[in-house]
């Protein structure tokens, strides 16, 4: 029998405990699986760093911590974590994420907007462009950006990716640097913004960039609020220069309920739920890694303690 | 100088004009398009069957007649028409309704109506399922249908068809005859229909198989309104045993404004335009016949007068 303890804020304990239970008997393991052990009887830690847990030192026998979260930093610091520590790699938060930009550029791309709201009984039919007529830029080509300009090269859009460095990929142009970057904007009916956050890339979609969009553009924004400046964005939307914004993404969430993009017309906020780590195949991967400890395999996704990720 | 007359309704012109001269261009043929020629100048006429021209006798001179329409069953039959009759194949027609229903199963899929009606500041961060999770049922694997099952296999879905006739198809399950039928509905958490019209198929979807799929399932119909018995399917939606269903075709176009679909909350009418000729791409295969008929290569699609097709 393996203990392990699933030290979490509670709400996650609904989502995980059938999911997990079933990846551990998938992958024949005998575990008992609980929220609260003696400290000194726990085998594995399945963790998040907000969880009550902040002192691993009475965890004597503890083989490993496996956070459900990809980013370790609120917990690489801890000094009471003697143990191996593995961060969070899922499969299906990339997956999930190519989902929901595949399905919000395919919404705006054949107008479903249109049909959804309006069942007036006025037949409209006017039919769309198909997806070859409608070229798609993907800003930002890491794991994210790449797997969608995939996903959306595979419906048959012309993708056009651009990154920080030259990158290149099958069946994408690839474009890089302040000159690629206006080429990639001019060329955007519709824009995926999929870059990391950093200093360079705060406010990137400004007024000027926004303006060297087509007329009639729109934008979906998975990646990181930080990434837009709010202000230029509405004023494009109220001239109708770019015509609609899926943000699922925002400086500060929940999105407070008077932030002006709740009730813009031509705004959809999503409630960052575009890519997140998801119980069944996030559990996969936690017992792939008690299996690997049992096995005295090497643990998938461990953190260098020392680089901090 | 080739004189190609453009026979049509009038309002087929405006989004034929443009198109077709480009592919003409671009297929470098000298043409000159008008809708009215002394007709023993004409050398091609573009058509529709329910143009003005229903004489062919004075065409003296016209190599071929090129049908707009995939149907030529209103045309086949005329006794003036001893020219080349070709109809139109349009390959963007295909790719339209691969593209209208993978974006309306993503649509539901992602539970995109909560966001799209939902604008009302309450910060709703459902994550839904991935696509391996979702199972799709495509009735109807002939060339719209397979195109449609590859598709949304593309986008993650375990997907099965199921045919009158088994076929085969790489990584769609495929299922065909009675007991198949039932597995396909019982497996359908969404179901496409893009079967034939035929008296076996008229009300296929009845309330009996409606109650066979899971309940929670959702429907769309590109194919053809006959398929479905409307008051058993306005039945399981009224219960809830369908959560949604995306209606595009109806037994009457266009769909009355006192029919209940228009008003039903978990339907969605479309006017008919999952599956169009596309002006660009049928411009294409139009420049394409004329481009054989001036070197003599054997024109595309030519239709069969014994057969009718």
């Amino acid at each position: 029998m393996i203990n392990v303890l699933f030290a979490t804020l509670p709400v996650r304990w609904e989502q995980y405990e059938t999911p997990l239970k079933e990846a551990f008997e998938t992958a024949g393991l005998d575990v008992d699986l609980r929220t609260k052990f003696a400290p000194e009887e726990v085998d594995y830690i399945v963790y998040a760093p907000n969880s009550e847990v902040q002192d691993f030192t009475p965890y004597t026998r503890c083989k490993a911590v496996l956070n459900l979260w990809a980013g370790v930093e609120n917990v690489v610091g801890n000094t009471t974590l003697t143990q191996p520590l593995a961060r969070m790699v899922d499969p299906g938060m990339t997956r999930g994420m190519v989902e929901f930009v595949v399905g919000h550029v395919m919404r705006h791309h054949l107008g479903m907007d249109l049909h959804i709201k309006g069942q007036d009984g006025v037949w409209r039919d006017h039919v769309p462009p198909l997806a070859q007529d409608r070229r798609v830029t993907v800003l930002g080509l890491g794991e994210l950006g790449l797997a969608c300009a995939q996903g959306l090269a595979g419906m048959g859009f012309p993708v056009t990716g651009w990154s920080r460095r030259q990158k290149s990929a099958n069946g994408i142009t690839c474009l890089s640097g302040d000159n690629g970057l206006a080429t990639a904007l001019s060329t955007a009916d519709a824009l995926v913004l999929l870059l990391p956050k950093t200093p360079a890339t705060e406010n990137l979609l400004n007024h000027e960039r926004l303006a060297q969009m087509p007329k009639g553009a729109f934008i979906v924004n998975p990646g990181r609020g930080e990434l837009i400046d709010d202000a230029a964005l509405l004023a494009a939307l109220d001239t109708g220069h770019i015509a609609h914004a899926t943000l699922d993404v925002f400086r500060n969430e929940p999105l407070p309920k008077e932030n002006p993009f709740w009730a813009h017309p031509s705004v959809t906020v999503t409630p960052h739920i575009a890519s997140e780590t998801r119980a069944r195949t996030a559990s996969q991967v936690i017992a792939e890694n008690i299996q690997r400890g049992e096995t005295g395999a090497p643990f998938l996704h461990l953190v260098d303690r020392t680089a901090g990720y």
